[in-house]
């Protein structure tokens, strides 16, 4: 592919001499038949030194590069761009495999690719241009919507409702049920769980990823939202559009988060509780109660040295008794002074 | 279903006219064939809107109903009971797949339903009335009980023990091995993990989660606990009975716990130590020593402002010398004002 | 098997009468065929009333046995590797299953074992001595090496390389798209991911861990490393030797963890930073920085007392202002004590 082809698609300009471009990488790994670009200031020195074939940076670093550019008020968007011409989809297989199973009470549109060992369930229905990898398994109901990607063994559990243009990861689990119980004489009896689970168009969910079925009603993920690995998903939360959920968060039941939220790694988030459209919460932190929209919340406390930790640790718990002994010693101090005051009316 | 069976059923008493139900909901949403319920009087001034055919709730907030009640003492339970009733169980498959593969050294009883590309190992045992879903692996020699509901791609590692009324949902591992390396001159060796997972009747386990085996001997969860999605259960841990462990807890190896414990969701448990009975660990908690029985644990620290959080989180390393100059002032003052008290006797 | 071959085969004393040995256990379980062993000091008092076989423990503890001795200078790394001995490996099946897939563009060694529901895709390579179990996923152009054992349902995604002596867990997820987005006007864009993961030599992976692929380049795991159970590894991270990587511990995209790094249970990495060879972080930590090698971090804080909790909870963020008042009063006390000095000069 030409440079000139690459900047009319991506409405560049092209700075330096047209060449035919194979790949895309990083300034350190970039060969002549590479594109890489810089959007981090922070790597800007690896600019001149790289072997790439040509960059794509904004106007400022343009001048550093030592190849032509493809100048970008946004570098970071337009090379994304780049690389989604670029890549090939994964997975080689199409057709219908007869090593899947496929229940005649399902609807799958002839133009879904079916690997073997795919399980779809009595009235499920898959749309057009699915493709849907090895051990999937859409339980009866389900319905999916065109052109998602379904990774190897995800478990769309029965009633499940996904849109268009999903993407889920290997693992996923959609439509477990959620954690209902109700405390009885003889010990803890389930709430059967009979809510669903809702994927709204352009989701992209991670491997390993668990959504919750509601107890009664749904469970939704609006359009656009982004979820990373290991994510546990509450039953009848409520996530908002263009979300982003790091690895390993955890959302409890009845959460509503608003629009273009975003919840940095290992974050908590209790139940029944509202986040607001906007909010951002760092890594590893813990919310206990509801957050107007807008906020940005702390998250863990970073780790220190490790004997520095012990002492720190153990003095913690006398936070609530230090500070009453801190006020104690303002009001003293304060009495002190004027009993001076008294015995020195000069003041000296 | 008519109120009056539902009445009878459930040993309550109907207050208002008989009718007709179909279904059960929220208050919000429920319809005039849907049974509905108050548990929470937080949800009281939905009651006198709600469409509900019916509500279950308590005598004190009978008087608020527009329709009919049932009344209870217990009306979450008895809600609970009710959707039990009315809710119909997931996959519609039956009878044993020619898809699937069973051993000929395994013993499987007629009863036991057995989905497309279920694998049942050599001289695995599964007992009247369990359904086996789709993708499940029962490792060799595993026995899984009666009437236990086996999700999609759940995997039982050779030598597992379920008992009855079991219910695992999608891709739980039970059986992994534990997490036991010896240190040598040339790197980590593995210490064989031999022993085994022992499930006891009447236990959930959730979406993903894991449980290892045991180093040697067993890995025991007792009967009627509770287990949500992306646990990790070490080698050795002993649970015991009417526990409930929530989403994304840690328990490290030969960590024992008692009955009717509660640790939410996030928090982690180190090893070899001991939970008492009745113990409840709030998220995100770090249980680091044994604690004993009927204990109440803090969890982390609740998120704040960002700018707030980034000063509060460079003042905690100070925190020991913090109390280390309070203590001096103290000191230092009650100096002073005895000298002050010298100067002037009269003490003005 | 005799005690005098053990002694051998690991190179130790046998002090006390030969005989013939069929199994290991602990200490409290062992019987008279049982094999024992004492590494940890607090468990001696249980030495004395062992009715093992034998106990291979340190010439210091060998004096409290009952029963003959095989003594050790490293008794937990000799008794690991009799367990190695004695241990059977789980899954006696063997051949390839006709209930496979294997695309005819696959290589295959003829002495790799296939059980049935294995997907091995186009262009994928399988070295000898290799065993598959139920419901492996092997992605088009994958390499794994000799001798691995692949638990069911492992997920390979398309070229990931795994190297010889490999072990991975039920549920492992190598190969997942990197968590990358560019902001769009109209939303989130995917950044595709098309580097790969790469697993050297003799490391094992837990249960249901993710390991993604890099944005470009490689995801990388280096031999010898050991990682638990839930564990979520991020895009382009780099991992050095021999490293241990304890369950629910979550490393952000691009970190670069060091030879010998101990992360404890859900310690958590952000991404871009180094963590030198030798690190130790314990269990909750949050790695914000890059840190020198050889350090030892703390981790979360301990749990305490629920009502203490709530107490403690609400005075942290007041630390900055109390810090800042601790500072004004120590001012004030000094400008005191010179007033009370200047008006009692002989200083009483």
């Amino acid at each position: 592919m030409l440079l000139t082809d690459i900047a009319q698609r991506l409405g560049l300009t092209l700075v330096g001499q047209d060449r035919e471009i194979t790949g895309v990488n990083t300034l350190a790994d970039a060969g002549p038949q590479d594109v890489s670009f810089l959007a981090n200031p922070k790597y800007a020195d690896q600019v001149a030194t790289t072997r790439a074939g040509a960059i794509i940076t904004d106007e400022v670093h343009a001048k550093l590069a030592p190849c032509p550019v493809l100048v970008s008020a946004q570098p970071y968007l337009d090379f994304a761009r780049l690389v989604q011409i670029m890549a090939k989809p994964l997975g080689r297989f199409s057709g219908q495999s007869d090593k899947a199973f496929i229940h005649p009470g399902a609807t799958v549109h002839p133009s879904v690719a079916i690997a073997p060992f795919v399980y779809i369930g009595d009235g499920a229905q898959v749309d057009a241009g699915t493709r849907l990898f090895p051990h999937v398994h859409v339980g009866e109901d389900c319905r999916i919507g065109k052109n998602c990607t379904i990774y190897p063994r995800v478990t769309l559990m029965d009633g499940t409702l996904v849109g268009d243009k999903v993407i889920l990861h290997a693992g996923v689990v959609l439509g477990s049920d959620g954690f209902g119980f109700a405390q009885a004489a003889q010990g803890l009896e389930k709430f059967p769980q009979i809510g669903r689970v809702v994927i709204e168009d352009n989701v992209e969910i991670g491997a390993n990823t668990t959504i919750d079925r509601a107890a009664l009603g749904e469970t939704r993920i609006g359009r656009g939202t982004k979820i990373d690995n290991l994510v546990q998903i509450g039953h009848n939360v409520q996530v908002g559009e263009n979300s982003i959920i790091v690895a390993q968060v955890g959302i409890a039941g009845s959460a509503n988060l608003g629009k273009n939220v975003v919840l940095a790694g290992q974050v908590g988030v209790a139940g029944h509780l509202t986040i607001g459209d906007g909010c951002r919460v760092a890594a590893k932190g813990g919310i206990h109660a509801s957050v107007p929209p807008g906020t940005d919340l702390g998250g863990g406390l970073p780790s220190i040295e490790y004997r520095q930790y012990l002492k720190t640790v153990a003095t913690i718990p006398k936070l609530p008794e230090m500070s009453k002994r801190l006020r104690r010693l303002e009001k003293e101090l304060a009495r002190l002074r004027e009993a001076c005051q008294q015995d020195n009316p000069s003041g000296t």
